[in-house]
Protein backbone atom coordinates (compact mmCIF):
# COMPACT_ATOMS: atom_id res chain seq x y z
CA UNK A 1 0.00 0.00 0.00
CA UNK A 2 0.62 3.53 0.08
CA UNK A 3 -0.55 7.47 1.06
CA UNK A 4 -0.40 10.02 -1.03
CA UNK A 5 0.50 12.63 1.24
CA UNK A 6 -0.36 16.29 1.04
CA UNK A 7 2.37 17.86 3.49
CA UNK A 8 1.58 20.37 5.92
CA UNK A 9 -2.20 20.68 5.76
CA UNK A 10 -4.43 19.65 8.10
CA UNK A 11 -5.96 16.33 6.35
CA UNK A 12 -2.63 14.69 5.56
CA UNK A 13 -1.70 16.07 9.40
CA UNK A 14 -3.92 13.87 10.48
CA UNK A 15 -3.74 10.96 9.37
CA UNK A 16 0.60 11.06 9.77
CA UNK A 17 -0.58 11.33 13.67
CA UNK A 18 -2.73 8.59 13.65
CA UNK A 19 -0.31 6.72 11.74
CA UNK A 20 2.33 7.45 14.46
CA UNK A 21 0.01 6.97 17.62
CA UNK A 22 -0.64 3.54 16.39
CA UNK A 23 3.32 2.86 15.55
CA UNK A 24 2.69 2.08 11.68
CA UNK A 25 4.72 2.67 9.07
CA UNK A 26 3.96 2.68 5.48
CA UNK A 27 5.13 4.05 2.30
CA UNK A 28 4.11 7.62 1.36
CA UNK A 29 4.09 9.53 -1.73
CA UNK A 30 4.57 12.98 -1.43
CA UNK A 31 2.46 15.73 -3.21
CA UNK A 32 2.99 18.93 -3.45
CA UNK A 33 -0.29 21.10 -2.56
CA UNK A 34 1.26 24.41 -3.25
CA UNK A 35 1.99 23.27 -6.84
CA UNK A 36 -1.35 22.19 -6.97
CA UNK A 37 -0.32 18.76 -7.09
CA UNK A 38 -3.42 17.48 -5.65
CA UNK A 39 -5.45 18.68 -8.94
CA UNK A 40 -3.02 16.35 -10.98
CA UNK A 41 -3.94 13.94 -13.52
CA UNK A 42 -2.65 11.73 -11.60
CA UNK A 43 -4.56 12.30 -8.05
CA UNK A 44 -7.73 13.41 -9.80
CA UNK A 45 -7.90 9.63 -11.54
CA UNK A 46 -7.30 8.57 -7.64
CA UNK A 47 -9.46 10.84 -6.18
CA UNK A 48 -12.39 12.74 -8.61
CA UNK A 49 -12.50 15.45 -5.44
CA UNK A 50 -8.90 16.35 -5.85
CA UNK A 51 -8.20 16.12 -2.13
CA UNK A 52 -5.26 14.57 0.11
CA UNK A 53 -4.72 12.16 1.67
CA UNK A 54 -5.49 9.13 -0.84
CA UNK A 55 -4.37 5.53 0.39
CA UNK A 56 -3.61 2.87 -2.00
CA UNK A 57 -4.10 -0.65 -1.14
CA UNK A 58 -1.95 -3.42 -2.85
CA UNK A 59 -5.29 -4.42 -5.16
CA UNK A 60 -5.90 -0.89 -6.22
CA UNK A 61 -8.27 -0.37 -3.72
CA UNK A 62 -8.75 3.41 -2.85
CA UNK A 63 -10.18 4.91 0.44
CA UNK A 64 -9.86 8.70 0.85
CA UNK A 65 -10.83 10.98 3.81
CA UNK A 66 -9.17 11.22 6.67
CA UNK A 67 -11.07 9.82 8.89
CA UNK A 68 -12.12 6.65 6.60
CA UNK A 69 -7.90 6.04 6.56
CA UNK A 70 -7.76 6.24 10.28
CA UNK A 71 -10.50 3.42 10.52
CA UNK A 72 -9.21 1.30 8.15
CA UNK A 73 -5.79 0.76 10.00
CA UNK A 74 -8.27 0.83 13.18
CA UNK A 75 -9.60 -2.30 12.50
CA UNK A 76 -6.56 -3.62 11.13
CA UNK A 77 -4.75 -2.45 14.47
CA UNK A 78 -6.97 -2.27 16.93
CA UNK A 79 -4.47 -1.12 19.81
CA UNK A 80 -4.54 1.81 21.37
CA UNK A 81 -7.75 2.31 20.44
CA UNK A 82 -8.55 5.63 18.79
CA UNK A 83 -12.05 5.29 18.06
CA UNK A 84 -13.23 4.25 21.57
CA UNK A 85 -13.98 1.05 23.32
CA UNK A 86 -17.37 -0.19 23.60
CA UNK A 87 -21.10 0.94 22.24
CA UNK A 88 -20.97 4.15 24.70
CA UNK A 89 -16.99 4.62 23.99
CA UNK A 90 -17.54 4.64 20.29
CA UNK A 91 -20.63 6.72 20.41
CA UNK A 92 -18.66 9.57 22.73
CA UNK A 93 -15.62 9.53 20.35
CA UNK A 94 -17.72 9.71 17.04
CA UNK A 95 -19.64 12.65 19.07
CA UNK A 96 -16.30 15.23 19.57
CA UNK A 97 -14.56 14.03 16.76
CA UNK A 98 -17.13 14.91 14.71
CA UNK A 99 -18.19 17.94 17.29
CA UNK A 100 -14.78 19.27 16.87
CA UNK A 101 -14.04 19.09 12.80
CA UNK A 102 -17.55 20.45 12.29
CA UNK A 103 -17.45 22.96 14.45
CA UNK A 104 -13.92 24.02 14.96
CA UNK A 105 -11.64 22.56 12.30
CA UNK A 106 -13.97 23.44 9.69
CA UNK A 107 -14.93 27.16 10.91
CA UNK A 108 -10.87 27.79 11.15
CA UNK A 109 -10.36 26.27 7.67
CA UNK A 110 -13.41 28.40 6.20
CA UNK A 111 -11.83 31.32 7.88
CA UNK A 112 -8.14 30.84 5.97
CA UNK A 113 -9.30 29.63 2.69
CA UNK A 114 -11.91 32.53 2.51
CA UNK A 115 -9.91 35.38 3.40
CA UNK A 116 -5.87 34.32 2.62
CA UNK A 117 -4.84 35.49 -0.18
CA UNK A 118 -2.32 32.57 -0.66
CA UNK A 119 -6.36 30.89 -1.21
CA UNK A 120 -7.66 33.23 -4.02
CA UNK A 121 -7.38 29.66 -6.72
CA UNK A 122 -8.23 27.25 -3.77
CA UNK A 123 -11.35 28.76 -2.80
CA UNK A 124 -13.68 30.04 -5.56
CA UNK A 125 -15.59 31.98 -5.23
CA UNK A 126 -13.54 33.36 -1.98
CA UNK A 127 -16.42 35.63 0.28
CA UNK A 128 -14.02 36.99 2.78
CA UNK A 129 -17.49 37.73 4.51
CA UNK A 130 -17.91 34.51 4.98
CA UNK A 131 -15.03 33.68 6.56
CA UNK A 132 -15.15 36.35 8.93
CA UNK A 133 -18.33 35.42 10.18
CA UNK A 134 -16.54 31.89 10.71
CA UNK A 135 -14.17 33.49 13.17
CA UNK A 136 -16.92 33.88 15.87
CA UNK A 137 -18.29 30.27 15.23
CA UNK A 138 -14.48 29.06 16.32
CA UNK A 139 -14.28 30.81 19.40
CA UNK A 140 -17.51 30.18 20.89
CA UNK A 141 -16.98 26.44 20.44
CA UNK A 142 -13.68 27.07 22.00
CA UNK A 143 -15.64 27.90 24.85
CA UNK A 144 -17.54 24.70 25.06
CA UNK A 145 -14.27 22.67 24.33
CA UNK A 146 -12.90 24.64 27.13
CA UNK A 147 -15.73 23.65 29.55
CA UNK A 148 -15.54 19.94 28.66
CA UNK A 149 -11.72 20.08 29.15
CA UNK A 150 -12.14 21.08 32.50
CA UNK A 151 -13.89 17.62 32.96
CA UNK A 152 -12.12 15.39 31.23
CA UNK A 153 -7.80 14.86 30.41
CA UNK A 154 -8.90 14.23 26.50
CA UNK A 155 -11.26 15.84 24.37
CA UNK A 156 -13.36 12.52 23.96
CA UNK A 157 -12.21 11.01 27.66
CA UNK A 158 -9.77 9.90 29.88
CA UNK A 159 -8.07 8.56 26.69
CA UNK A 160 -6.20 10.11 23.96
CA UNK A 161 -8.71 9.54 20.43
CA UNK A 162 -8.97 11.06 17.12
CA UNK A 163 -11.01 13.97 18.70
CA UNK A 164 -7.77 14.54 20.05
CA UNK A 165 -5.83 14.60 16.57
CA UNK A 166 -8.45 16.78 14.55
CA UNK A 167 -8.53 19.74 17.67
CA UNK A 168 -4.83 19.10 17.69
CA UNK A 169 -4.97 20.67 13.80
CA UNK A 170 -7.48 22.92 13.87
CA UNK A 171 -5.96 24.70 17.08
CA UNK A 172 -2.31 24.94 14.99
CA UNK A 173 -4.30 25.87 12.09
CA UNK A 174 -5.43 29.54 13.88
CA UNK A 175 -2.27 30.73 13.45
CA UNK A 176 -2.20 30.44 9.35
CA UNK A 177 -5.90 31.60 9.93
CA UNK A 178 -5.09 34.21 11.69
CA UNK A 179 -7.63 33.79 14.76
CA UNK A 180 -6.04 34.93 18.10
CA UNK A 181 -6.36 32.08 20.94
CA UNK A 182 -7.87 33.52 23.85
CA UNK A 183 -6.04 33.74 26.66
CA UNK A 184 -9.05 32.74 29.19
CA UNK A 185 -9.70 29.03 27.56
CA UNK A 186 -6.94 27.68 30.29
CA UNK A 187 -8.56 24.07 29.90
CA UNK A 188 -7.90 23.61 26.30
CA UNK A 189 -4.43 25.24 26.45
CA UNK A 190 -3.19 22.70 29.12
CA UNK A 191 -4.69 20.19 26.96
CA UNK A 192 -3.18 22.06 23.77
CA UNK A 193 0.23 21.16 25.67
CA UNK A 194 -0.11 17.87 26.18
CA UNK A 195 -1.57 16.75 23.38
CA UNK A 196 1.56 19.02 21.42
CA UNK A 197 4.12 17.01 23.50
CA UNK A 198 3.53 13.78 22.39
CA UNK A 199 6.03 12.38 19.53
CA UNK A 200 2.95 11.96 17.29
CA UNK A 201 2.67 16.11 16.60
CA UNK A 202 5.83 16.01 14.94
CA UNK A 203 4.61 13.87 12.45
CA UNK B 1 -33.20 5.52 26.90
CA UNK B 2 -35.31 8.40 24.89
CA UNK B 3 -34.19 10.64 21.68
CA UNK B 4 -35.36 14.04 21.62
CA UNK B 5 -36.12 14.50 17.68
CA UNK B 6 -36.79 17.28 16.02
CA UNK B 7 -39.02 16.70 12.80
CA UNK B 8 -38.49 17.31 9.44
CA UNK B 9 -34.90 18.78 9.47
CA UNK B 10 -32.67 16.43 7.69
CA UNK B 11 -30.23 15.31 11.08
CA UNK B 12 -33.04 14.12 13.03
CA UNK B 13 -34.71 12.10 10.16
CA UNK B 14 -31.38 10.02 9.37
CA UNK B 15 -31.51 8.95 12.44
CA UNK B 16 -35.07 8.06 12.53
CA UNK B 17 -34.22 5.89 8.48
CA UNK B 18 -31.46 4.61 10.64
CA UNK B 19 -33.16 2.94 13.50
CA UNK B 20 -35.82 1.67 10.93
CA UNK B 21 -33.63 0.03 8.91
CA UNK B 22 -32.56 -1.57 11.72
CA UNK B 23 -36.10 -2.33 13.14
CA UNK B 24 -35.38 -0.74 16.59
CA UNK B 25 -38.00 1.18 18.23
CA UNK B 26 -37.35 3.76 21.07
CA UNK B 27 -39.31 6.09 23.25
CA UNK B 28 -38.82 9.56 21.62
CA UNK B 29 -39.31 13.03 22.67
CA UNK B 30 -40.44 16.00 19.70
CA UNK B 31 -39.01 19.00 19.68
CA UNK B 32 -40.28 21.81 17.76
CA UNK B 33 -37.80 23.22 15.73
CA UNK B 34 -39.79 25.63 14.07
CA UNK B 35 -40.14 27.36 17.26
CA UNK B 36 -36.84 27.35 18.35
CA UNK B 37 -37.38 24.48 20.72
CA UNK B 38 -33.74 23.22 20.07
CA UNK B 39 -32.63 26.18 21.47
CA UNK B 40 -34.52 25.84 24.82
CA UNK B 41 -32.99 25.90 28.04
CA UNK B 42 -34.15 21.93 28.00
CA UNK B 43 -31.86 20.93 25.03
CA UNK B 44 -28.82 23.51 25.98
CA UNK B 45 -28.12 21.08 29.11
CA UNK B 46 -28.17 18.28 26.70
CA UNK B 47 -26.19 19.79 24.14
CA UNK B 48 -24.44 22.77 24.28
CA UNK B 49 -24.37 23.14 20.39
CA UNK B 50 -28.34 23.42 20.57
CA UNK B 51 -28.64 20.98 18.08
CA UNK B 52 -31.17 17.94 17.37
CA UNK B 53 -31.28 14.80 17.53
CA UNK B 54 -29.84 13.96 20.84
CA UNK B 55 -29.87 10.88 22.78
CA UNK B 56 -30.27 10.45 26.24
CA UNK B 57 -29.25 6.79 27.92
CA UNK B 58 -30.85 5.52 30.79
CA UNK B 59 -27.72 6.62 32.88
CA UNK B 60 -27.77 10.04 31.81
CA UNK B 61 -25.19 9.47 29.36
CA UNK B 62 -25.31 12.12 25.92
CA UNK B 63 -25.28 11.19 22.87
CA UNK B 64 -25.52 13.87 19.83
CA UNK B 65 -24.44 13.75 16.33
CA UNK B 66 -26.89 11.47 14.19
CA UNK B 67 -23.69 9.78 12.84
CA UNK B 68 -22.72 8.95 16.33
CA UNK B 69 -25.85 8.09 17.76
CA UNK B 70 -26.50 5.78 14.66
CA UNK B 71 -23.16 3.99 15.34
CA UNK B 72 -24.09 3.44 19.36
CA UNK B 73 -26.90 1.67 17.48
CA UNK B 74 -24.53 -0.69 15.26
CA UNK B 75 -22.73 -1.27 17.61
CA UNK B 76 -25.67 -3.24 20.00
CA UNK B 77 -27.37 -4.41 16.89
CA UNK B 78 -24.86 -5.13 14.30
CA UNK B 79 -27.06 -6.78 11.89
CA UNK B 80 -27.47 -5.62 8.97
CA UNK B 81 -24.63 -3.94 9.05
CA UNK B 82 -25.00 -0.33 8.40
CA UNK B 83 -21.47 0.89 8.48
CA UNK B 84 -20.10 -1.44 6.75
CA UNK B 85 -17.94 -4.78 7.46
CA UNK B 86 -14.41 -5.44 7.82
CA UNK B 87 -11.76 -3.24 7.42
CA UNK B 88 -12.71 -2.56 3.70
CA UNK B 89 -16.05 -1.88 4.30
CA UNK B 90 -16.51 -0.19 6.90
CA UNK B 91 -13.40 2.24 5.84
CA UNK B 92 -15.78 2.48 2.08
CA UNK B 93 -18.61 3.11 4.20
CA UNK B 94 -17.16 5.72 5.97
CA UNK B 95 -15.62 7.55 2.85
CA UNK B 96 -18.96 7.83 0.81
CA UNK B 97 -20.74 8.83 4.31
CA UNK B 98 -18.35 11.78 4.57
CA UNK B 99 -17.91 12.81 0.87
CA UNK B 100 -21.87 12.60 0.55
CA UNK B 101 -22.45 14.69 4.00
CA UNK B 102 -19.41 17.11 3.10
CA UNK B 103 -20.01 17.62 -0.38
CA UNK B 104 -23.69 16.92 -0.82
CA UNK B 105 -25.42 17.32 2.43
CA UNK B 106 -23.59 20.32 4.07
CA UNK B 107 -23.58 21.93 0.44
CA UNK B 108 -27.36 22.15 -0.15
CA UNK B 109 -27.81 22.96 3.66
CA UNK B 110 -25.86 25.81 3.29
CA UNK B 111 -27.67 26.81 0.26
CA UNK B 112 -31.15 26.95 2.12
CA UNK B 113 -29.49 28.52 5.18
CA UNK B 114 -28.02 31.31 3.61
CA UNK B 115 -30.76 32.43 1.26
CA UNK B 116 -34.11 31.46 2.81
CA UNK B 117 -36.09 33.66 4.30
CA UNK B 118 -37.43 31.50 7.06
CA UNK B 119 -33.57 30.93 8.03
CA UNK B 120 -32.41 34.42 9.09
CA UNK B 121 -33.09 34.09 12.62
CA UNK B 122 -31.11 30.50 12.39
CA UNK B 123 -27.88 31.58 10.42
CA UNK B 124 -26.73 34.52 11.79
CA UNK B 125 -24.93 36.14 9.45
CA UNK B 126 -27.29 35.22 6.38
CA UNK B 127 -24.60 35.07 3.52
CA UNK B 128 -26.25 35.00 0.52
CA UNK B 129 -23.61 35.21 -1.47
CA UNK B 130 -22.33 31.72 -0.01
CA UNK B 131 -25.40 30.27 -0.05
CA UNK B 132 -25.17 30.42 -4.16
CA UNK B 133 -21.68 29.66 -4.40
CA UNK B 134 -22.70 26.33 -2.33
CA UNK B 135 -25.64 25.30 -5.97
CA UNK B 136 -22.71 24.48 -8.30
CA UNK B 137 -20.46 22.76 -5.48
CA UNK B 138 -23.48 20.38 -4.68
CA UNK B 139 -24.24 19.67 -8.58
CA UNK B 140 -20.84 18.84 -9.28
CA UNK B 141 -20.51 16.43 -6.59
CA UNK B 142 -24.07 14.79 -7.88
CA UNK B 143 -21.65 14.72 -11.01
CA UNK B 144 -19.42 12.31 -9.23
CA UNK B 145 -22.31 10.66 -7.62
CA UNK B 146 -23.36 9.72 -10.73
CA UNK B 147 -20.73 7.96 -12.04
CA UNK B 148 -20.39 5.86 -8.87
CA UNK B 149 -23.70 4.72 -9.08
CA UNK B 150 -23.54 3.95 -12.87
CA UNK B 151 -21.22 1.00 -11.42
CA UNK B 152 -22.50 0.18 -7.93
CA UNK B 153 -26.41 -0.48 -6.22
CA UNK B 154 -25.60 1.74 -3.37
CA UNK B 155 -23.72 4.55 -2.46
CA UNK B 156 -20.64 2.30 -0.61
CA UNK B 157 -20.92 -0.42 -2.45
CA UNK B 158 -23.32 -3.61 -3.18
CA UNK B 159 -25.03 -3.16 -0.12
CA UNK B 160 -27.45 -0.22 1.43
CA UNK B 161 -25.70 1.35 4.15
CA UNK B 162 -25.14 5.12 6.15
CA UNK B 163 -24.09 6.37 3.36
CA UNK B 164 -27.60 6.03 1.15
CA UNK B 165 -29.13 7.60 3.93
CA UNK B 166 -27.16 11.00 4.09
CA UNK B 167 -27.59 10.91 0.25
CA UNK B 168 -31.68 10.50 0.73
CA UNK B 169 -31.88 13.23 2.88
CA UNK B 170 -29.40 15.37 1.01
CA UNK B 171 -31.47 15.30 -2.32
CA UNK B 172 -34.78 15.17 -0.50
CA UNK B 173 -33.37 18.76 0.71
CA UNK B 174 -33.08 20.44 -2.96
CA UNK B 175 -36.46 21.07 -3.06
CA UNK B 176 -36.52 23.43 0.05
CA UNK B 177 -33.03 24.51 -1.27
CA UNK B 178 -34.12 25.38 -4.39
CA UNK B 179 -31.76 23.30 -6.35
CA UNK B 180 -33.37 21.83 -9.31
CA UNK B 181 -32.29 18.41 -9.47
CA UNK B 182 -30.42 17.84 -13.12
CA UNK B 183 -32.23 15.56 -15.75
CA UNK B 184 -28.80 14.36 -16.51
CA UNK B 185 -27.96 12.50 -13.45
CA UNK B 186 -29.85 9.32 -14.62
CA UNK B 187 -27.85 6.69 -12.42
CA UNK B 188 -28.91 8.98 -9.13
CA UNK B 189 -32.22 9.27 -10.00
CA UNK B 190 -32.67 5.18 -10.10
CA UNK B 191 -30.58 5.22 -7.11
CA UNK B 192 -32.91 8.04 -5.33
CA UNK B 193 -36.18 5.68 -6.62
CA UNK B 194 -34.43 2.62 -5.21
CA UNK B 195 -33.81 4.17 -1.40
CA UNK B 196 -37.32 5.89 -1.35
CA UNK B 197 -39.35 3.20 -1.95
CA UNK B 198 -37.86 1.47 0.86
CA UNK B 199 -40.63 1.60 3.90
CA UNK B 200 -37.16 3.73 6.00
CA UNK B 201 -37.94 6.23 4.07
CA UNK B 202 -41.11 7.25 5.06
CA UNK B 203 -39.93 7.43 8.73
Amino acid sequence: MKLYDGGRAPNPRRVRIFLAEKGIEIPSVPIDMGAMGHRSAEITALNPLQRLPVLELDDGTIITESVAISRYFEELNPEPALFGKGAVGKAQVEMWQRRVELHLLATVAAAFRHIHPAMVEWEVPQIPEWGEANKPKALAFLDILDERLGKSAFIAGDDYSIADITGLVAIDFFKPARIQMPEHVTHVRRWHDAVSNRPSAKA
